[in-house]
């Protein structure tokens, strides 16, 4: 249930951070969409800093990320600035599965959190439904060429398409953890019920169409990309796209309220924009360019989140969000914790789901000084990008002062800008009152983004220079690999960015190798392209796409109570 | 694209008709949820009076009867009588195949319809969501139960739930027209990916769910009845329930917006209520009990649509909707075109998707007087049930004047209490004005309904005696209907009414059957209990539950244009 925190009508939070009535779309009486046009009426306005909140390699205990991100954006308004949070829109399915929701908490949490958490105004949904509108439509146009044999161009006037019904790339997606959908035989019997062939669905978040939601820069944009994606192969081994299956305009269409940004508040109205929740390994893992867009000429300053660790959506951000767009931020900030770091030293017994050991909430600065290595790496990987680089240190009440004092130290040390103790869950943005501070003074740097390979580069040297961009001796590409990387080049969509599908779980490509890993080589299994998205896929290990439910999924404790009011979503 | 008419924001339409401000959750400018509380503090004003429109026996050609609910409720208000219409929500399966929208047309059409032809405020979108979280639910405990064996107990603290894999009998949905899930299997392979099982997909309007948000009386006996869905057999042979699976409050949870009606307006600005959209075969085709429960207070009388013909949505309006609900209609209209009744002869060679022959637009009174019959069946059952019943034709350009007239006689001779022609799609409320009148005096008659069977009939009687009204010699009861019989006798579930699945296309249950059939049986094939939505199915047919899509489906040709409107949708 949302807390009682002293919501305003979302007009007042939107007018107060420049957004007219005229662009407001409103979904009751605390969420709108903003309209589009928005942009054209401000397009001569000067752009705020952004800035972009990332975090140290993520450990079973949270870094509280999205907390931050928030919490920044109330403290930014604290010390007197204008600032608005850019972040994700969350999948259903984490809700009901194990995570919960991804609000952020505290004083400092995106509220309605209900609403936020379930349908918002049904972006997912939409995303979803244009999704398997193209797999219907696929599978419609292999059933009925196959049924109709030679005589399909003479009844329909149609061009065969000649799927091969073994190189449909394209799968389902549907917003749940349903572990039984990842592989389907789909048309059992064949006949009337279609072509039998093995079929599988991912979670909506791995879609192309959320990574374009979150790429595209109008609609116009949007339907040139989604007319791009490549569904299948033909017999030929040619590709087939949305476009030549016609299903482009209507897959558009149900996407056309989806591609304006929400806003909500946050427990100190803050304005939030909500908008796309693409993953960020095999996709990018970061909010919309349009909200970010929309909300650059209405703020001094714009927080945004990037998923997982620097190594994953923040290096995304500036290899293909920040290509994209053009947009850079003006500084980085790096959230850690006391505990997430000593656990990084191995010496704690820490498995999800159970009991934390004692001994991690007691004080132990040479365990910390072990595991600090692991935001060393992440603030010198952030500021090979320059930038300069803030940590955000998020108190917990165990934390002691030699702790603290040790890590403030230690992040100067590996170079960071600056490092201050974050108490936003507790105390909203007087929390974040110094680190504020701090993101002021860093945004006035002269920087200079510096990417780690140009879209130029030979395919294969960009696949390199990403593995020694995470400290690997070399990437080793597999024959699939090899032939993907010819398959691609033929394609001409070789001068795409990379998106790096590896584990968010270690720097290198092995969820086991923890802290600051030496000594390795990534493996690269094979090479996908999306290219409506604009990046190619190069794998780095088993990427899940479709997660399943635990024994005691979240599920089971939401319910409504007497008076109708939802309960255990948290 | 929205034609010109004059929009008005939704709160003034709201407001005109006594819902105040304080009771709507708007979705942009022209689209607004009413929220239930509303329903209290209405409880004490009198009710308006309930109009039912049906028609006779659907055609190839369309008979136009959402057209007319949407004209006579705009009828109504042109002679000066408050009306509110109420109708199901389209769902976007079709949209994309090939029969285009339903948001009526012409002068009697609600707006804008490219919003209620898609998302609208998403209700479609959750009950597909909380329906298939009752799938990965189940998938995953059959899984879970599976894999950790005898040691599931002691390590998840759950009693064994023993799903039957081969009696799981709530197959997933999804809102599109997708052959190619009609018959699928999930989990293949087994191991991680869950329990190898045949499984398939039904489209989202044949959800139990959306029988209950049509027929639940408010939010708690929403959760109630989804508690008591049945979601498989165990080993032992019993029901396992959405409430033993402890996923019926999440569930709820997701179908909390959902349960709030919808408002939009006409082009005549006559205020709209749109709300759920369930089938009327395996399903009672009807709209939302809540909507006519908001509406009925605020106007002088609520026109409310029923799906197919008077054998189908109305029968199933009295003998489910009406049970349940208590809430009677005071008239019926009965919709018909010369057209369609024509084409009832059996004399024109019709095929769906082709041209029309030449001859149907010529006038043929004698083959309207063989085709007319189907009109006669349709009065006599509408009047069975203890109303008056008006006739509206819809008129066509084509329609004679001997035509027309030899059908207004023809109805009266029936029994009808008036007949009158609608031109609504032309001229709008103005083109029912004769056809109001007429309602609004027979509405003053006194009726008193009749039901076909009692609740407390032996549920093999209430399958002949509905036999027998579609005039039937007799139910033929297969071996396996008459063990559901027994297996619905020991759940003790038999006092519910019937929903008899049968095809639309005759007043028999035989689709070839045109007209009026004589002397034939209804096969009974098998029965089914829809626990929650308070019904049994009673399956007369085969009835398709998922839809394909053809070869010229209308997503081809539904895009944006240069300025990023929509067009190709109708």
């Amino acid at each position: 249930m949302t807390n009682s925190a002293q919501l305003h009508p979302i007009g007042e939070i939107a007018r107060k951070c420049g957004i007219d009535e005229e662009y407001l779309i409103p979904h009751g009486k605390y969420v709108a969409k903003i309209d589009l046009s928005i942009l054209q009426a401000n397009k001569h306005k000067p752009n705020g800093k952004l800035v972009l909140v990332t975090a140290i390699t993520p450990t079973p205990l949270g870094e509280g990320k999205t907390v931050n991100t928030i919490g920044l954006s109330e403290g930014l308004n604290y010390i007197g600035k204008k600032a608005i949070a850019c972040i994700r829109q969350p999948s259903l399915g984490p809700v009901f599965g194990v995570k919960g929701g991804a609000a952020g908490g505290g004083q400092a949490e995106v509220l309605p959190m209900e609403t936020l958490n379930l349908h918002l105004t049904g972006d997912i949904h939409a995303i979803t439904a244009a999704h398997d509108l193209a797999s219907a439509a696929l599978d419609a146009r292999l059933y009925h060429e196959e049924h109709l044999g030679d005589e399909f161009t003479a009844q329909t006037g149609l061009k065969r398409l000649n799927i091969d019904k073994n190189r449909i790339i394209w799968k389902r997606v549907i917003d749940h953890n349903d572990r039984a959908l990842r592989a389907i035989t789909v048309g059992v019997g064949g006949g009337l019920n279609g072509v039998e062939r093995k079929e599988g669905f991912e979670i909506t978040a791995a879609s192309e169409l959320m990574a374009i939601l979150a790429l595209a820069n109008d609609l116009h944009d949007m339907r040139k990309r989604i007319g791009q994606v490549i569904l299948a192969y033909n017999l030929d081994g040619d590709v087939i796209t949305a476009e030549d299956l016609e299903v482009a305009g209507a897959m558009t269409v149900l996407l056309k309220n989806a591609i304006n940004p929400n806003i909500m508040q946050t427990v100190e109205n803050t304005p939030v924009l909500i908008h796309a929740g693409p993953f960020a390994n095999i996709a990018h893992g970061n909010s919309s360019v349009i909200a970010d867009r929309i909300a650059l000429p209405l703020a001094d300053y714009v927080v945004t989140e990037a998923g997982f660790g620097s190594d994953m959506g923040m290096e995304k951000f500036f290899n293909i969000k920040y290509r994209q767009s053009g947009i850079a931020p003006s500084c980085v900030v790096l959230v850690a914790t006391v505990r997430s770091l000593k656990s990084n030293s191995g010496e704690y017994n820490i498995k999800p789901g159970q009991p934390l050991p004692k001994a991690i909430s007691e004080s132990n600065v040479e365990l910390l000084s072990i595991g600090a290595a692991n935001l060393g790496w992440h603030i010198k990987n952030a500021k090979s990008y320059g930038l300069p680089v803030i940590v955000a240190i998020n108190r917990f009440p165990h934390d002691s002062a030699e702790e603290l004092t040790f890590l403030q130290h230690y992040a100067i040390e590996q170079g960071a800008f600056a490092c201050e103790i974050s108490e936003v869950f507790m105390q909203g943005g007087k929390g974040a009152k110094a680190l504020s501070h701090h993101i002021v003074n860093a945004c006035e740097q002269a920087s200079d983004i510096a990417l780690p390979y140009q879209n130029s580069d030979k395919l294969s040297d960009k696949i390199q220079k990403m593995a020694h961009k995470y400290g690997a001796n070399k990437a080793n590409l597999s024959a699939q690999a090899l032939n993907d990387i010819q398959v691609i080049e033929q394609l001409k969509l070789d001068h795409l960015p990379l998106c790096i599908a590896k584990t968010p779980m270690s720097i290198s490509a092995d969820p086991n190798l923890k802290n600051v890993p030496t000594d390795f080589d990534i493996d690269i299994s094979h090479l996908a392209v999306s290219a409506g998205a604009g990046f190619i896929r190069v794998y780095a290990g088993n990427i899940m796409t479709m997660p399943g439910l635990g024994t005691n999924p979240a599920y089971r404790h939401i319910d409504i109570d007497d008076k109708g009011n939802i309960v255990g979503l948290s």
